[in-house]
């Protein structure tokens, strides 16, 4: 069925991108990146990373409790499609310049808000549970996000410590912004 | 495992409550509306859509072959990712009140514009294929969304005429905002 290596249309920075790259290096599965100069994006990567579970369901990125596959995906969800779409590239440019920040930052301050109540009762190590989850591929590019725009983490601290314990894992690493082929110089790590 | 009926907290006019009601009405669960008067929502309500699938695979939302379920996973979120986040009470009370009309439609365009060609190599009688899906429960309450807020339909043939055929079914009529138990008289029909 599949006929050589899969292409990511990615961009560095994108959240979207990331989210999709992580679930594919934790699959181990090999793929070439296009890069794409962000035009527009959203929560649609969701797509891709159901897709991949389902044709590649090793490591599973979804539990096998049904509740807890909808709390997995009530996280994804409340990130992919409460905050990020909210605070991306394309609606900001429609936001007059100099209430920009702070209109990303209320965006990922009242998701987190949500979230960060939601992670009290479903989180382990991670954001559901003791595995790595498609939540967990969510969470890390928000919170990077959260940096960029500025936003005090500190009021959130359960969302704090899942990023950091996610940020160690190697999938999460070798798929940061920092280090992508399109990652300008200045921004390497 | 289910402990008496389930309850949606719902809202008539939110086409989040909406997908989810066609979803519990295809498949013929008997539930409890809680109307909640709007006081926020997003995509989150996917989850429980994907939920109801797992637990309750007939009729089924989702197509048995993962590209097409990929492919009705992506327009899902186009629309409940995509574009009602970007038209949904919460942000447009954030755009100064002059703009909002224009901020909704903006959205609601740039989402059909693309939604549009994808359907026009997705669709049968419905948006994936002749079967009811996942995708048609987020297309219906976004047009009503787009007719709400005066987007001019002409240029989406496609979503029009699928929107058309779906209105007729019954899962799609008896969970109408202008039938639910929190519709004020004014818009009841």
């Amino acid at each position: 069925m599949q006929a050589g290596k899969p292409i990511l249309y990615s961009y560095f920075r994108s959240s979207c991108s990331w989210r999709v790259r992580i679930a594919l290096a934790l699959k181990g599965i090999d793929y070439e990146t296009v890069p794409i100069n962000l035009i527009k994006d959203g929560g649609q990567q969701l797509a891709i990373i159901e897709y991949l579970e389902e044709t590649r369901p090793t490591p599973r990125l979804l539990p096998q409790d049904p509740k807890k596959r909808a709390s997995v995906r009530m996280i994804s969800d409340l990130i992919a499609g409460g905050i990020q779409p909210l605070q991306n590239l394309s609606v900001l440019k429609q936001v007059e310049e100099k209430f920009q920040l702070t209109w990303a930052q209320n965006a990922i301050i009242s998701g987190f808000n949500a979230l960060e109540q939601i992670l009290q009762s479903t989180a382990g190590t991670y954001c559901v549970g003791d595995e790595v989850t498609m939540a967990d591929l969510c969470l890390v590019p928000q919170v990077a996000n959260a940096e960029r725009f500025k936003v005090d983490c500190t009021p959130y601290p359960t969302i704090s410590s899942i990023n950091k314990r996610l940020l160690v894992l190697e999938a999460f690493q070798v798929t940061h912004p920092c280090r992508q082929p399109d990652t300008p110089t200045e921004l390497r790590a």
